[in-house]
């Protein structure tokens, strides 16, 4: 008789976008000639840049030509994509990543819920908090969190780092000592990042108790000031302590596309047992390799009309998240994020709880936000705006928020 | 301190086409004029059809535009695929299978790697021996299989299903009973075909124990003969005890572009909970959804103009088949497979071993194929050799093994 998972059945019952798409839909279903506006999901909206456009052209092509059709890739990935970013992504930027310690994958969101395989069952895992919901998630599907508290919305045994406003938004080292710890900066969702002494702080910290950093770097485009680190490997004695999680939705529009890698240095061991073999082993076994024509896409990405172009539209993107600040800022809210990363995020007013404040924004001004409580018990009384509307449609948002 | 997850560590060193992989590579540099002819690993040659061609520049070219750029996709897949799967693949087949039930995904494998995350540890899985490695290794990572032992080369908790001429290479039920089963036909590696009354007698066990059979029909485009099933939901009952795995990689050359499903019925309960909740919770947590482009080249198989490319790839694979099975009959080899799959699958010559027939066939004619024994102990003394080669390296092959 088969037996289930029941630790899937532990699940809090919905995901917090379909809670909001859901009352957007009803929202829009009653006022069907209102005009609402979403700054919500963390979903592009420029096209793809033209190099990339002509690399995917390019590809497919390819794949119409016997003598240039391309069967099933290399494990890890095509080397002319590992190389490219070993060179550019890390060597040209003083951090030693090799190409084979590279693993090019369908996406960042995929291998931060893969990646705990590798470990045991028997590890805590620490998360800031509010945090991306997909980290918790993956390790409640392998029972690893404990039980749910319904009433705190936490789990028994996960370490919860809060990230609030008296700690600028960046987890302090926690008082339990964890084995796994899932950071991401610039963070998702508040916008925040780290400077790279108190990173290494934590690579030290890492590397004494014997923990494993996984470190999401996701939107390390959106970086625009210079202490704040781009990769974990730019703090010394990162190799023997960090994963790191990189994606090409954010940088280059690739969330309809997927492309992503992740890096698992060599040095990297648990046990005494090097975690690379691990992971390229699970890669070996339960994945097939990015499709041929979108690791082009990903080459084209670092071509240098397509750094240009993509500079460009990171600015776009920049621009609202400056136009969003400093509306809600002129409106009286108190903001942070926005500068290095393509979020804002903002109090609440007159102490509405998340959820209040959704319904608030959603029914005076028709703007869609994401409320900071789904993201975890320190996000209540918190608000996610995000830049990655068009310029048009972000300027009419903030200036009827600026009108309440 | 973190802890690895040891259930990697059990299994058994090198993946069995990496071994073959590196057997060639050292036979080609010591013989740099030999002309080595590989029918091994099951990768597709022909170039991508022109109606597929189509479809993805035109796709790549609304990637190119803000009116018609897609960001993120819908979970499940993109409601015109699922559509047209759900039309052609089973309603016109006189199967009851609707758009909700189908996952679009990046491909069986990692499909038939993840599945099994869904059910509890305690299950106990069935396979057919031999078997494609895929379904055992992802359940070993799991923890699942208990001990290896070496020199029998099984797992002390997996149920091991001989597939041999004795049973025209079909599983028998067996005598313990397991909980979830892996079914694959047309059958990677022996190429064998179960009967739709043959089929029909394991979903009427799977229902009486309350098992669920996991149905690879990756190969379904293969089949030529008329009383052979396509889906396993053409069989009574089967939407209480079945998922079927489905692939684009065999029926349309799409091992280097990425693109599967999987049905799970909503009928289908364990521990009175629909799976397809699980498996749609896991969908949206742990993935982000095949790239739009695929998706919309998955969906130009299935045009007029796609079928009909299609059939003419499909049919020049299996030429090749039928001269693989001639040539090799003719040469006096006990064959079988090769009538409605793209494999053929060869009983070893004066009970040499699989690797002994390898290593001869490497040697001798400059032809790689598959050991049987890599794929499960009932495969030794067996050999498969793949129809996915260009005609003339095909007939070159047979030519050269007739020749010995």
């Amino acid at each position: 008789m088969a037996k289930l998972n029941d630790n899937y059945l532990k699940l809090p019952g919905s995901y917090l976008f379909s809670t909001v798409a859901r009352k957007v839909r009803e929202y829009q279903e009653a006022n069907p000639d209102k005009k609402v506006i979403k700054l919500s999901i963390g979903d592009v909206t420029q096209p793809l840049a033209p190099a990339i456009i002509e690399s995917l052209h390019k590809a497919v092509d390819e794949m119409g030509k016997a003598e240039t059709f391309r069967g099933y890739a290399p494990d890890l990935g095509y080397e002319f994509l590992r190389n490219t970013i070993a060179e550019k992504d890390y060597k040209a930027k003083g951090c030693n990543v090799s190409p084979d310690e590279i693993f090019v994958s369908d996406g960042a969101k995929s291998d931060s819920a893969n990646i705990q395989e590798i470990f045991s069952i028997d590890n805590k895992i620490a998360v800031g908090d509010p945090v991306y919901p997909v980290y918790v998630d993956s390790n409640v599907m392998a029972g690893r969190t404990g039980t749910y508290d319904k009433v705190k919305e936490t789990w028994s045994d996960v370490i919860y780092m809060p990230c609030v406003a008296e700690n600028n938004f960046v987890p302090e080292i926690p008082k339990e000592v964890p084995d796994l710890i899932y950071l991401c900066f610039p963070n998702n969702p508040t916008g925040a990042t780290i400077k790279k002494a108190q990173l290494q702080e934590w690579v030290d910290y890492a590397n004494k108790v014997g923990a494993v950093i996984i470190y999401d770097a996701a939107y390390e485009a959106y970086i625009s000031e210079a202490d704040v680190p781009h990769s974990i490997y730019e703090c010394e004695g990162a190799r023997t302590c960090a994963i790191e999680l990189r994606s090409f939705s954010k940088n280059a529009g690739f969330t309809g596309v997927r492309l992503g890698f992740t890096v698992v240095p060599k040095e990297l061991k648990v046990d005494g047992v090097a975690l690379h073999g691990l992971w390229a082993r699970r890669h070996g076994t339960k994945y097939n390799g990015a499709p041929y024509i979108v690791q082009r896409a990903g080459e084209a990405v670092y071509s240098e009309a397509g750094q240009a172009q993509l500079k460009a539209q990171v600015a776009y993107y920049m621009n609202n998240a400056k136009y969003i600040y400093n509306g809600l800022k002129e409106a009286g809210y108190s903001v942070s994020g926005g500068v290095n990363a393509p979020y804002v995020w903002l109090r609440t007013p007159g102490n509405m709880t998340s959820w209040e404040f959704f319904d608030y924004l959603l029914e005076k001004a028709n703007v869609v936000g994401t409320p900071g409580s789904g993201f975890g018990p320190s996000g209540e009384h918190y608000f996610r705006v995000n830049a990655f509307g068009s310029y048009e449609n972000t300027v009419e948002a903030i200036n009827r928020i600026k009108a309440l």
